[in-house]
């Protein structure tokens, strides 16, 4: 693959270290960005204080607002917040059809329900075959401070897959190759709602032992969907399941884990919504995965407690002995 | 089953936690201990000062030092740490041929490189069915103190899993039942080696990237040699897997990870075994389960270096650099 002209969609933190990182890496990225300040702050001062404050970015790495250069990029990186993908491509009328892509977003579109590759493929004209997404735990702080990382490249095409791996991998970035992209965009979303879970969990000041249960029976939850909607379940044991889950779950800078810790400190969930200036993803995909549940009549208990507390005014504690008191079972059903 | 003469070996913090638990729910279980410091406290303070301090015991909760209560007891619970039962056992002549057991340590044993579950049957000729081991997420102080946990009963036999499970219960302690004893015992084994490599990866500064990748292809790792060994590798994503290695590499208090805390700052891994006053059981585990890889012909990387770094002089980053360079892969390979 040629990818003398690769272009980053989104000079967020992780889009911005991702630019870094092929900057190093020699492959001259461009970031794009909607945000004339953000492409200021990279072009003038070699900087992004926005997204990834105290980080010296490389000489070589630009911005641009210039959306023509999707058009004479050979290699796409989607690193738009999800709920702003459809909103961006549709306003700038970008098809997909003979362009090669990498998604790097989380989430389900609440909307139509939809995983981006379906977004990408149904709404954009992408082919499938030139489609990869490469998630995992993965704080892009840490990624633009070269700390060792590992994620996973998947596409249903697995020479795309191997092409991306080797782009993107160097000595610090470890990339690891999948079929199973539905799987892994799966695990990048689902593994929100735990998050905000585990920050109720916090909240509450509630130990170790509950937090690992949360995850555990958490991950089983996300399998049962994924093996519903075409996911290898034994994906979600992976980097962009598990691996995504425990960064998310213990991190003190995810705002989904935040959102929950505030409900379980006892703020109401209007106000701290409100309060934020970004929506914590995971909100939205806790309402997209209860539909997808009842959908398929797949058991979600957690999923469908942490749907109470969101949207129906369930209180913390109260969830958590319904969780509790369920009938003991096997280990494993689903 | 009849539960009225459970008798819990070992007073350590595990096993004063479950003897808290079953005497709360009106069970009258006994400790039996060889130490008469513990002995005295629990009895004339009900307080267990050296591994429970701060907790106070319920009244009814006694403990003993005559071990004729092995005889008359109807159900046997093992709270003995792993290097310590074979003596035991071996001094006071104990046989369990018409015995009850559930087995609460965690451990492979180094000489043998036996399983409990091996060593109860083969040396003290337990039956198998009569084996049930309980393992999972579960600090004893947070068992103690009520948090939300849960744990697996696991048994060959599973209407003696059902059994155990029933006995164990409360509203605070949830018991999932597994026939896959082997992978339960081997889960909580193995995740030490991962512990005190996740104390590395504090020891040296790195991120929650690190972390998360370790732990995830430790997960695999410990997989694949549970899958020769006659384990279900699904069990090691439950909570006798996953969710103790979370809460095992998380934790402030883990011996393990605090081993691998020291060598990542420089220690010298003599020195520090040198100063605890418990061995760390993951320093043997590493040593049994390299051995067991070596036996089986199972590619354990992490496992290695640890192995190098614990008994060859490795140094941490070294053993780092070599796990990122590895050759790139499909994240899923046996």
């Amino acid at each position: 693959m040629n990818h003398n002209k690769i272009c980053i969609l989104g000079a967020g933190g992780w889009g911005t270290a991702l630019a870094i990182m092929l900057t190093d890496k020699g492959l001259n990225p461009v970031l794009w960005t909607f945000d004339s300040n953000l492409n200021n702050d990279i072009n003038e001062n070699h900087q992004n204080k926005t997204y990834l404050p105290g980080i010296n970015l490389p000489e070589g790495l630009t911005s641009t607002m210039d959306i023509s250069i999707v058009e004479s990029a050979d290699l796409l990186v989607n690193a738009i917040p999800t709920q702003y993908i459809a909103p961006t491509f549709d306003k700038y009328r970008i098809d997909l059809a003979n362009k090669k892509l990498v998604n790097c977003s989380k989430g389900i579109e609440t909307e139509s329900l939809s995983r981006i590759s379906e977004l990408m493929c149904n709404r954009y004209n992408l082919n499938i075959n030139n489609y990869s997404v490469i998630t995992g735990p993965s704080h892009a702080e840490e990624v633009a401070r070269k700390m060792p990382t590992t994620v996973v490249a998947a596409s249903s095409n697995p020479d795309y897959a191997i092409s991306i791996r080797d782009i993107f991998s160097t000595e610090r970035f470890r990339v690891y190759t999948s079929y199973d992209y539905i799987g892994c965009e799966l695990g990048g979303s689902l593994k929100n709602i735990i998050a905000i879970a585990a920050g109720i969990i916090d909240g509450l000041g509630f130990g170790d032992n509950s937090k690992a249960a949360l995850l555990t029976r958490g991950l089983a939850e996300m399998k049962r969907l994924g093996n519903i909607l075409g996911a290898d379940p034994m994906t979600f044991s992976g980097l962009s399941g598990l691996g995504d889950l425990i960064v998310t779950c213990n991190s003190k800078h995810s705002r989904n884990r935040l959102v929950g810790e505030q409900i379980g400190k006892g703020k109401q969930i209007k106000q701290i919504l409100e309060e934020m200036k970004m929506v914590a993803e995971g909100v939205w995909t806790t309402k997209s995965a209860y539909l997808l549940s009842k959908k398929h009549n797949v058991e979600m208990p957690i999923t469908e407690q942490m749907y109470k507390i969101l949207f129906e005014g369930q209180q913390p504690l109260n969830a958590i002995d319904e969780l509790l008191k369920r009938e003991s079972k096997d280990e494993f059903w689903w």
